[in-house]
This record gives structure tokens, sequence and C-alpha cells, in this order.
């Protein structure tokens, strides 16, 4: 993994997208500059995960990106994806760490130093501060944790830190001058109108 | 895999055992003579998945019976299980196959001879004709195949065949005589009062 491609990190949404779909998003977003992708869909078969898997993981590699399955070990080793993330009702990060081997990358979404702390210890390679400001996405993580907690949870690892959640083009900045290495988004991108006008905004271009 | 193990196959389900719990319901199976064990739980984390699975083939290993996890290769290799039970929906048996190493047991849920020549020539150990009764469990695999299916499905590889779908103790036999080396149940054990007779009724001891 190269640390640059966290700068924009974008996870897949089924619904987000709408009509355009989560392939010609990616595509769109990954010709304008998006790093790194992560494919993410709860609902899902696992059949239906590892053929978007698979062109996730094509589309990728043709742009230098790095590709993660959200949560399941067992997609991404089917896929070719270069790793997973983990969430902390996942698998433990050491487990993952041990099926993947050295070569993978593995993300872990923390909320405090201490789980920083364990992430680092067990094997991460990347971490999410998840989330961030308010959203609408994700609604099972209780409370932002706000920008101050972006550089809390920095100083606890020498781990790059993406931080996600709630982030657009007006706030991105906030949460990079917090300390995060990169940011994550879903709706930004997912749910744009103009997907490559969004990119470039997010990256601050 | 002994295939005498799988003469009687037990499928866990969280909400049809009760207070009793899956543990406790499976510790009881066991011992009364249950030969292989699945956990399913569609419901359940990653994390509490492992944890589960770790429980469960610690008790099959006291009990010298088969540990199998249903679709998750992931949660099967971080546990340690004997191997997966594989739906039309979820990972290709070559792909499992690949992941999991030849030494593990993969089982596939078949419907049509076309299925299980497929699951055969991918490297399947064992196939589960599915559904074979009618049952309220499971209500996304259409009509009842009944007891002809069996036959036909038996005859179109040298695999193992399980049963599998509202059998009972009363119908287990008929099953049986259609040419299903085993059957597998989730109900009839897992919501059963007495466990134990449950288990000696199924097996016709």
């Amino acid at each position: 993994m190269n640390p640059r491609q966290l700068s924009l990190y974008l996870v897949t949404d089924p619904i987000l997208c709408g009509s355009r779909g989560v392939e010609e998003t990616c595509r769109l977003a990954l010709k304008a500059g998006v790093g790194a992708l992560q494919l993410r869909d709860k609902n899902a078969t696992t059949r239906e995960l590892i053929n978007m898997a698979v062109i996730l993981r094509n589309l990728c590699r043709v742009h230098d990106a790095l590709f993660i399955v959200n949560d399941r070990t067992d997609v991404a080793m089917a896929a070719g994806a270069d790793g997973v993330h983990l969430g902390q009702d996942d698998m433990p990060v050491f487990m993952a760490r041990n099926i993947l081997g050295p070569e993978a990358v593995i993300g872990v979404s923390v909320r405090s130093p201490k789980e920083v702390v364990s992430a680092w210890r067990e094997g991460a390679d990347y971490l999410a501060a998840n989330l961030v400001f308010p959203t609408e996405t994700k609604t099972d993580l209780g409370e932002p944790l706000g920008t101050e907690a972006i550089t809390e949870l920095k100083k606890a690892s020498p781990l790059p830190l993406i931080a996600i959640g709630g982030i657009n083009p007006s706030n991105a900045d906030i949460a990079r001058k917090a300390g995060a290495d990169g940011i994550a988004v879903v709706s930004a991108i997912m749910a744009a109108e103009d997907v490559q006008q969004a990119v470039a905004r997010l990256l601050g271009t």
C-alpha cells in the first residue's frame, strides 16, 4: 500500500448511486483520482459480493488504486482484493492477518485511542476514525467523534489514519488539518450528480 | 470426513432453540448421537459467528463430530472448522476449495442433477438435497423437491447425499429409503423439548 492512495477513499453503496450503479460510479471516481475503493454491501449474497469484487478489483488495477473489501475476508480472498476493512464487530485483526498473510492490507475502524493501539498491535496497516461528522449513511455508531478526536486518534499510533463519516467538500480540509492522512466518503461521491466534480472538490484540486 | 458422520446432521438456529441456547442444544444433541453440526446464523455479526464457531468446534471435537460453517469460508478458517456448507448463492465450490485446501470438507445444497454434477466436478465432498419436505424454517427455496428427487439426485454423483427440509421422526426413514445417506434437521432438534429423545427418534434407535 502506498499511503498516498488513502488521500481519497471511496466506500461503495448500492442504493446511494442510484441507476448509475456501483460499477460505473466507481469507474468515474477512480478515473477522477480516488486512490482507494472499499466494497461494502451488507445485503448482498456472498456470490453477488464476489462478482462485484472481481469487477471492482479489475477497475482498481487499471487505475493503480487500492481495493479493499468490507468485513468479508472470504470475499477478499476469492476476488483477489488487496485486503479487508474490519469494524469492531468483524473478524479480529490478528485472525485476518493470519488468514490473509503479511502482504494483505488490513484497515480497522476505530473510535478511541485504546482501539487504535489494539489494532496497531494486532497488525493493522491503516485506521479509520469512524464517524467524524454527523451522517445519514450509517447510524449504528453513536455520536460523531468530532475533529479533536481525529487529532487524538492520530497521536496514538504511527499508522495512517483516514477520517470517515459526514465528510464533504466543505469539511474535508477541516478533517485533514485535524490530522487525518486521508478522507473516506460514501454519499459525497456515490450520490453525487457529477462524480468527477465531487472528486475534484474533495481532493481540493 | 467419515460418511457415517452424516447420518444425522444438525443445522443450528438461534431462535428455534429458545432460552436453552445454541451451545446447550448442540451439546445435548452431540451427546445423543448427532454426527455433524452446521453453524448457521444469517443475522449475527462476523465476530459473533466466530465466537460461536469456536465454541461449537470444541464441542464437536470432544464428540468426534464434523463441524461445518454455513456460507462463511472466513469464519470457518478463523475458527478452525472442518469445512463449509455452500448454497447456490454462496461462494462457488472451486473458490472455496482453492481457499480452504484439499483437506476441508465442502458441502453443497443442490436441487437438480445439473447442480449435483457441477458441485461434484468442482470438488464438493457431500451434497444436501434442499428442501425435501415442506418446512417453515427456510422459505426462499420454492416448492419441496419430494422423495423422488432424492433418488434422482443420488444417482447423479457418487457423493454422499443428505436430505434437508421438513425432516422429522415420522418421515426420516422415507428420506433414507429414497436414497439419502443421511438426514439434516433444524427445528426437529433445535426446537425439541427433549433433545435426546428427538435425536434417538431421528436415528431410529
